[in-house]
């Protein structure tokens, strides 16, 4: 009597190539095989290598996020059959833990060269970049971001059943306008790939056809969630995920130690391989009567809490770096607000890749303040003044400390901010700093000119 | 010895027209006259008018709403002289406390008609309509949305410093120009506006230069703050302002019993007459110190707190409701977050109009989630579920509640909704709905084809 | 249509002598008459005295707290009659508010002589002394405890319903079975007091009757709640209360701008005059149907919340001052940990008394922890570090400020700690130092020898 | 280059008897020998045995919780170097997690028979009794307390370094005058006990000499903290131990799951085997900079947090239950409370035991009050709604459910309350309840009579 270890299901290793693990897959497709069963009820846990497969490395260098391969990602754990599951219900998934593995105590937050992935302020800082974390228990430190600890929400990037082969027609039709319609000078939106495709156990037409079909996994989507990136939905969450095939087919990964709102560096929550612990639940017919087109969930009680006054707010408004004003621009405004949190932080030693870089993962709080005002939106991005073991509340000039650096790609070196009396004189260090002309702009850019 | 009752500075008069009492004005301009003189340090109560200067009733028509006069908002206490205060300075403003008029406690939330104002979901709920709020303490309750109780997140939805001549320069020129570009069927900025203007206690001439030259007061803008609508700026919180004139020339108004973040109907908020209490402090020198483009703010400790569990969160993404796929636009996506609560809520037997007006103003947590997963941007809005008097939870289909109806325009009823087994079935009364060819369009929008 | 301001019943005035106001009395009895009526469902706002009734000044010297005369107190509003309400019945008393005066923004906090009143830590401090706060919105302050600055939980520290006759007996036999096995050498129960009585609208014979059985209010008392100073009570707070009379009776006073659990000093919250805001619904049969003896309570949603990382607590266990261990005496453990906190505090240049009254007043957390562990058990004190405006965090020797003084009886002067680099020695100025042979006794307890 | 898995010290094995293992003990002696060595600024892993070593089953009789061996107790891991330390430092102990071991994820709550152990309601309830309770992730449910679910404040019951000869001396002597003066009918402390002394890696003198002076583990003590369970010490919490002897000689067990406020019926909290991991640094001549007799505490950001008001709270006085007037006790008040809570969950079915078990282990508040108002002392108690899959708040009669049965010891079985119309009728099943004339006891102490 009594109950013994939860089961583990989808077990991974990270001493074997992602491409060659049969119970990861790394798009979304109705025909990737099932990778095991649970049952309606139980609860089991699921091991999930990092989103990259492994590509990253516990090192000084940011020269494999500089060459990081793209087609590759991202490797989810699944699919699963969850016995019952059918087309129109949901499938309840509870979050009962999130850990890392026990001796793989780290993770990564990277910045992605502009050219290979991007972020979300890639016009600024366009180099790769990259910070290493430790975890200990709940709390995580970086030798690349020094005098910051905090306590992780942890969570999966990712979770979601697999579409349906009509859903799957409709995301490609979708997207596939999107990129037919581009007229900017990047990706917009990411077609099928056959290039280093992964289909799980699949044989060989059945990994052909999920390299010409498959979904792939970057983007979350209405229809299932998937790459959400959600940070509260952590410990004790509850999601409710609607079921399209029979079986569900549920896969999970992109495990985050810790993100903030936007995971604004792309590759910008703490990385980790580990452990996921779930509970199944089927409710029939739940999407009907739950009227739901997207899925919903309720957040746990585990969040670290700091109380609402240990917050700085920044505010930032649809008018851009250059000047320039933009109509009702959410997006827009989110990239201001995280440019004032940047000069802000700037006057304590960080450069700005490391005020990039911890923004990524830390727990920011980023809100939607006022979108009907025309023609300014504004948003506004909470930084938790406890993270720091120094006082970064607002009370006069800023005393810099030494803030070391974080990794670059080769080539690169980043100056340092001259904090002090005049906050807002930035020197960009001797020799070589940014590549080629992006060092104007990055200049420009900062001074707000 | 001992302290007596808080000085009060900026009278105002529910009596008067607004535009005949000197203490408010409603354009920002740096010549309009001081209403009074604050002492650095000092903590002294200001009166404000509703945003509308009283152009809406308490009563059960929107009529009011829908010939609201928009040249007239909005009316702001001010501006004060904070002694000592010099450009380059910030201006710390705590406050102290919000509350209604004792004898008026009541506000209003409208939905502007899409031809007169508009709002973030106007294209699909094109009419004018209202809800009256009535306040008891902390708490407040509506005739036209039964079932509601909460306490509000009060606050002032405008607060911030005269621009500078060439501040105020920036703000037309930058704004002029989005208007001169633009291509969409509907105003995408306001200009100086000589109609209407009130500028406190000019004489003729300073009148008509506010007027000619007079920032409008809808927006927020990056240098001053001014119409934030940030939620979560409520009893407690410290704001920092940049200071662009000698005196800081400080206004305050637009005063909100409660909002959601986004006050999404535009008249979003549970719009009211009141009180602010503030206190002032300058810091010298601080725009440069803290290195401050836009202001920044900590919240204070007195914010309704309803747990985290306590809420279910809805996911939207840049995919509208015409199926279209969008390139990381938060706008889309936000805008899907709240179709998703309103079909959600809709089962319960409320109307789409008052669910519309409900997500404007109650404490709804609106955040950023994923906005670097090309093409999806996501985010999630957090419905409280105690703000309820019946179970809300996702726990299978629900039960509808005869829930009344807002206030409308003349000419429009809303049909409701038939909850229970169908949830998305939708049957929009007789006779008359919506107007006119609208109606389709509604129908269309709501069931997401 | 709409509402206006919310009905005012029980008006008092702070002008004239509380015992000529027909709406106030100072006992509990059966036969008090009514003051007003309220309907089943209505909310009224209701004014109170201070508890004393306006014996305390707001001045610096504490004389009036030495001697205060304690055969007047409680001053209660009320009783009021709830339409419909019976024995058996609940009363469900929501607070919707609390506020102080408009035109008294002001409250104390006192420490009883120990001779009149005395409080938890009387043994230890015997003299009497006084703080007096002053209001600006939600936050206070006080000359008297510089360095200090926090958000009330504002609420009545006492409500209730009146006792039936037979309830009333039953107190009466109870509390004199107590007092007559008294062997201490203090008072331990207060016995009926003709003295001072004031009855209301009672008239003569009335008036007589209530003196010679009325209860006495300072006790809290397990059949109606009463005088439980729970600070958590708070705006928005829903209380259970069981109607022992027909029509309820319900009186409520004593108004709390802010206590710390345990309101240590008697005098303890920050005492002051004021409005309550409260809605009444009558729970019919509710005692039975609930299975309730004594109250209960739901808080209310916006108490300052500080986050829980921003608390220093404080152990205490049940081993007194004098190296005597007591038997699981959770009383004698708090009163220790409560001794740790100003042992703490003290090192800061803050006097004992200025602790003892902060500690009574602030929004500590009194928490019982472990009370099985024979012998001892364990109680915390949480202190709330951000209510104080430097940093009080465990990391190294204090720097003693300039803490100036709480208010004193005549002849009592209070030396100052000398704080620095010996954080235990403590010299008690020169001349004359609290009364007589006490002087020496506080010498001792506070050095723990 | 990168982090590797944490170190481990002090492991322990599940399979061996605890008294064989030489990394623990089970009581406090300065002669017991370093059970390994930690660096100043170290995390390490420590195992720990549940505190009994072993002795309860996960099985469905209470017959090992009847028949526990009390002189075993507590096994505790230990002692540690933590080199550097020295007798009037600080041991700053961060706690970075605490989990139960992978492959035991299950503990027990017990209710010890009066006349072995009891607890702080036995008189009343006498029986042994237990409930076994499955952990998954955060969260844990119990077969012998069904529709209750919650996430645990993990944390360890016991941490401490050791007494030096003189303070372990002022213990022995101190507990053996209450020991000597003792009147009462029961236990009131523990001397040491040569019986089932386990002094770690000791030889047999060593072991002796613990055997004839340590001190028992099961109080708390202010000089070093020990057995506080204090339920928030959990993840994240930094605890400040004052430090005795050279090297500190660090001792940690008595690991929770979970615990409520008092964990009130002795084995009250989820008991577990588990690991923690711990930080420690140390603060030279900490204990005089700091001014501490007692350890402090900061808890971690990670509590479960629920929302105020998602709490009720129970008022309990120091009126016990058979109606006597005690004087400010809080001991008594606080048992009043416990005894408020049981009659009013007992109406949804729950037995008497199962609720007791509940409140020992369930996140409860316990609050002291006010304990200045003669006589009465008041407590409260706050009970989490949302620990319980069906509505537990205030409205009406309730229903009661099958809540099946706590385990209990041989010859025990529980009556059944009848809950519904009449709750606080109360009827003991058939034949065998309770033991012998106890029934009697537990019928009137319940009803109040």
């Amino acid at each position: 009597m009594g109950k013994t270890e939860i089961r583990t299901i989808g077990k991974v290793s990270l001493d074997v190539k992602a491409s060659d693990q049969p119970n990861v897959h790394n798009r979304w497709h109705p025909d990737i095989p099932f990778a095991g069963t649970i049952k309606d009820g139980e609860t089991v846990k699921i091991e999930c290598l990092d989103w990259t497969g492994g590509q990253i490395g516990n090192n000084d260098s940011a020269e494999d996020i500089r060459n990081v391969d793209l087609t590759k990602i991202h490797y989810l754990t699944g699919p699963f059959e969850v016995e019952g599951a059918q087309p129109g219900d949901l499938l309840l998934v509870e979050i009962m833990d999130v850990q890392p593995f026990q001796d793989q105590p780290w993770g990564f937050t990277g910045i992605f060269d502009r050219s290979n992935g991007g972020g979300f302020l890639d016009e600024i800082y366009p180099s790769a970049a990259k910070a290493i974390w430790d975890f200990e228990g709940i709390f995580c430190t970086s030798r690349h971001i020094p005098h910051v600890k905090f306590a992780g929400v942890i969570h999966p990037g990712i979770l979601g059943c697999a579409p349906s082969a009509e859903v799957l027609e409709t995301w490609n039709r979708r997207e596939g306008e999107l990129i037919a319609a581009n007229k900017l000078e990047r990706q917009v939106a990411l077609p099928p790939e056959p290039t280093n495709v992964h289909a799980g156990a699949a044989d060989a037409d059945g990994k052909e056809k999920v390299g010409k079909e498959g979904a792939r996994t970057v983007p979350g989507r209405p229809e299932h969630g998937g790459n959400c990136d959600i940070k509260n939905l952590s410990r004790g969450s509850k999601v409710y995920l609607p079921v399209h095939v029979p079986g569900a087919k549920f896969s999970v990964g992109d495990l985050h130690f810790s993100q903030g709102d936007g995971e604004i560096s792309f590759c910008g929550a703490i990385e980790m391989a580990g452990v996921i612990t779930i509970n199944f639940k089927v409710i029939k017919n739940g999407v009907a009567d739950l009227g739901l087109k997207s899925p919903i969930y309720i957040p746990g009680p585990v969040e670290p809490q700091f109380g609402p006054g240990r917050y700085i707010y920044f505010e930032g408004f649809s008018v851009d770096e250059h000047g320039k004003q933009h109509y009702m621009d959410v997006t827009v405004a989110y990239r201001q607000t995280t440019l004032r949190c940047i000069e802000y932080l700037r006057r304590y030693g960080y450069s700005d890749y490391q005020i990039y870089l911890l923004l990524s993962c830390a727990p920011i709080q980023g809100h939607v303040a006022g979108i009907v005002d025309i023609p300014n939106a504004c948003t506004t991005l909470g930084l938790p003044m406890d993270i720091f073991d120094f006082d970064i509340s607002p009370s006069g000039p800023a005393k810099a400390l030494d803030m070391g650096s974080c990794a670059f790609e080769t080539g690169v070196t980043e100056g340092k901010v001259t904090a002090g009396g005049k906050n807002s004189e930035h020197s960009f260090g001797g020799g070589v700093t940014y590549k080629g002309s992006v060092a104007d702009k990055v200049k420009e850019a900062v001074s707000g000119s």
